[in-house]
């Protein structure tokens, strides 16, 4: 056992965790935000490592007349997914998703006739990813590491100078020749493809990402200060430790 | 010279051609009603022809989840191939449309954000077509005989269970496959691809198109009828006969 | 009882009926791939069915200058008669939907300021009727038959070479003139009313129908084989039988 | 010949009138942002006139579940006319156009699904008036009267709290019954139809008018002030005197 | 306790309050119609006020070329500030929503790109409002007083000429400066802002009121007509009164 | 004169230059592609260069729940300055548009209800960039400097942190602070503000340019070959030398 955690449980604190709080649905509403934001960022960078002087094939996603639109795959609809979806959608290029939940598929067609969603069968993700221009990984399992939704083999057959953002490095990454990166220096090639890696991407946008969180999160803060909270669905599932125990499911496993 | 040619001239009859109004942009007001039908009448028939029981591929070429959105290539975004791409766009089809001219092709990219533009380079137009579902010939050479844009060879590429509705038929088409058919007997099939040509499509929707066409003619004629129609450009270029004189250059042209 | 069912219990299997899947809300996962498609289908046939060649009354639903649009009636706003109106919308036709619940209609005014939602009492369903070109039904009542939201003496009243699409024929018809047909001869009309009332539409696709309900059903295939389904409430509710007993409701009241 | 006029000449001024300023396409580039704000007025009133506390038949406009959409008839679609119509069909309404010209009835579909444009023959105003609940009245004949395009019988047979604005007021009116009015004093009833027919309209929104209109007429004072403005086709075609004369055609047909 | 409260329980009445019934999630379907219309009345009378001749600013909130757009800020994204905001989005101005729920200030960013939404925080609060045009307050807190979110200090830094529209007025108003009006003397003037805070706004609209309404109880009635309406949730949460016995919290809450 | 143009007069060519290709309406259609894609490229550039690791002041431009949307300036409203405007306003940002075309003001403002225009008085242009995110210059006087809209006083009024693309570079510049920049080290930052001028932009973009320009030119060299162009308007217009004479009027005043 890590020794903050036990020293949080021999003080008895009643410890409720930021990224355990949790909707009845199951989402994440003070990780939600960062989702947002990272969904955003990926396609803004994205966008740029397909410039030439950027190491990119030189190609421009959106559509201008007798040119191609450029083609944008994301696998994973959640918040960061849609986001990603939204923004390449709004900028003209051709957005496949791939996605299991059929609810989701229908919100990301809502989203523009430009957006095509797809079952993530193996040969379908394969087929797909050779003629892709930037491919953005959002695949989230909650509390898991994310799968390898995309194999080095297929990578491998992806066009000279395409763009791989992995948003999911934070779990590990959906992507097998993912590797984390720092702002630093946040970009490598495997096989002529451009990798862009950071873990928490929303760091580049500090005053957007202070304004939307602090908001997300105050409600919840009132609620505790009221000391009527719980009732509250969110913050009673956020609870990791109290009275001595280890209480959170996820915690519990890891011990 | 044909005798109705004839004994107008004997008469010294002014006669204006209804085809032959022509706005001073070359627009021609008095058949674009029917251009606008017949780009709709094709997009109509033709997602009907995809349909199994009807000899197609089973298709459907709205997108929903999991499935391919269809695909629709129109030759020429004039009246007829502009209201093809908005109709076949609204549905929710990838769109292609081929065409020269810049302006156009930025006005067809304005319908919506699944339609590309391309130039008919002929190894372009052959690589487009091996994957459409839909081909909607529009092209019109004021007072020519259409071009074959699509030769048999790139017919014989298509899927089986694929679609050509050829608008251009009424100028002899614009699909070296294409030959004239009517309403009784509207399709025919070649080299597994449903054809469908018959001249006056807009003959489907005579209600309306008596009250489109109405409304357009209806301001020429008064205009006629007031006896000052000198100065109106397209009436006046209208002009077929006059005095016993061939006056307009395309029947000079003919005799 | 059935001897199948009796042969099933027999055996003692624990069996899962395709169409009970039935997700928390009520919805049938399963079954809305299909829905979607016979909404939109009913849509493109019943266009081409307007076309004075297939005995309709020869009018275009969309707008164009200087003619009224066409008006569509959907009755009933679930998976089938929402994508009716969406694709009716989108192709530009006047749109009105019969419809109960408060929410439904809301989502369908979303669909576009050509849609309008009223409540279907009697006089105004009769009312609307009167002035209707395409008239689609898609009501639905889970596991019962449909009810006829249209009567014989409003199909009277209706303008010759109008259309009425009866998507709900599977459940035995909205329409009291409705009776099934097949794709070898779809249409019949009745006191000058084309009506359509193929049973199964979306075999008109099967290419999309394949597409969309293998990916619906995937993941459920996936949690069957996992072994551990019980806990997941779509398949929970959608057991017929098991142990020798029939379990579901709706089999219970049959037998 | 007005004092004025007689004066100008006396002096010998070279005289360019405001409303005179004209494009080479006919429009009246000085004129156009009071049109723009007028027909955006003429909306927002009539949109109150129409509740019951201001002697209306108590509807909105915009749709909302389970009720009717309101009908908006605009005449005419110059600038006013294409503001209103645009206003009109942004809240929800249904929107009916007048106009004759082919190109203005295009642009008017292009605003949104729900509006229809059509020729105004004479049985069609009196057809559509009688489910009017907002009427706005935006025929302008440039340098002319504007034609009384709907008569007093179609006032008659309009529902009562229906709303008339006449935005045309300034040349005449195009309702028989129109007859000026001020904010001091807006509105009178006519066969129990609300009128609304203030002159210069845009005075109710002096800070709007005055940014819209300085920003309209700084380019000409520009071109003025630079000496070099005699091949600029608006303002030569605005010249009213010069030297002595009279020299714009609608001043000589005054005197 | 009032007389008629203890009538009802006196005879033994199992009665139901119209404004109690509740849906799971909380909305109360009955009400939901009145608020509709009242957000959007609120946006229609407000802009009117804006108008010189009404003692307002003069400024128009659609945008045209050259002049900024003007600002609309609307309290609370429930159903009758979501109203307010689509419509003023929907007629061309800037909307700043205030709001405390992820969930709504997403639903309200969805209604438009000239949708911004905000924290409540005091500050910012009363920043927004500095720059004002348009201030609609629609802040409800089911069965309790609506909270002063615009103080009298805020209402003073405003421009004059600006107007505030008080849905909240029937739960005591959300604006410190809030006083009851009726259609009959509707507005009064603070510190040269104009208040707008009629009870029962949706009067002004009793055609589309009773369409609107009529449609949300009709379900309800049914089922009360049916006899089978105790498993029904909304019913149920509705019951104020029963064998005698105040059975509603809020009732219990004020005898 | 330079020694190329003699030799060019030398020999008698008739030489017709590239950027001198001309519309009827002005407008340079071989230029127009370049334009286009330096109008998105500045936008993609910049929205990067307001993250936090590349200099910025670290806000997203696109809105979320709780945050202020970005502001993006542009000046000028030509084929450039519509992309940036359109790309930025698809993104969510709130847009301003400066220019002084009536006409152009109108193509902005349909570009989204979150595009403002407004006339380039100089105190408004101060007031606008102090609130400014990024900046885009984007005016071109055909065949001159370009003039310097944003002075240097200005610039340092700026918020730090904040970006400036000048895509007028290529004619000097419409910023006083603006200095020709390459892809190698394309920006440089004076007082705060990160400015980026890398002359010709669409260098980033190889692909995508190439595809562009070649579908442009297209129809010009057919005309060319086809040995009948005299009649062609753009070509015509772009006559440089002919005959051993200067024939374009910006080569005579050069000389």
């Amino acid at each position: 056992m890590p020794k903050l955690t036990k020293s949080l449980l021999d003080i008895g604190l009643t410890g409720i965790a930021f990224e355990s709080v949790q909707d009845a649905d199951g989402s994440l509403p003070l990780l939600a935000p960062m989702s947002i934001i990272a969904g955003r960022i990926a396609v803004q960078i994205g966008t740029n490592l397909l410039h030439q002087p950027a190491g990119g094939k030189g190609k421009l996603l959106g559509g201008l007349p007798a040119t191609e639109r450029g083609k944008v795959i994301v696998f994973g609809a959640g918040a960061a997914g849609r986001n990603s979806a939204e923004l390449a959608a709004a900028g003209g290029a051709n957005v496949v998703v791939f996605e299991k939940r059929q609810d989701r598929m229908a919100q990301m067609m809502a989203l523009g006739t430009n957006v095509t969603t797809l079952y993530p069968y193996e040969e379908a993700v394969a087929h797909e990813l050779r003629t892709a221009d930037l491919v953005i990984g959002a695949v989230l399992v909650t509390g898991a590491k994310a799968p390898h939704v995309i194999s080095r083999d297929m990578v491998r057959e992806m066009e000279p100078g395409s763009v791989i953002v992995d948003i999911s490095v934070d779990q590990g990454g959906c992507v097998e020749t993912t590797r984390p990166t720092t702002y630093a220096d946040p970009t490598y090639v495997v096989d002529g493809v451009t990798h862009f890696a950071v873990t928490n991407m929303p760091g580049a946008v500090p005053q957007t990402s202070s304004h939307a969180i602090c908001a997300a999160i105050l409600p919840f803060v009132n609620k505790l200060a009221s000391g009527k909270w719980r009732d509250n669905v969110p913050l009673a599932r956020g609870i990791n430790v109290e009275n001595g125990q280890l209480i959170h499911p996820a915690l519990k496993g890891m011990v």
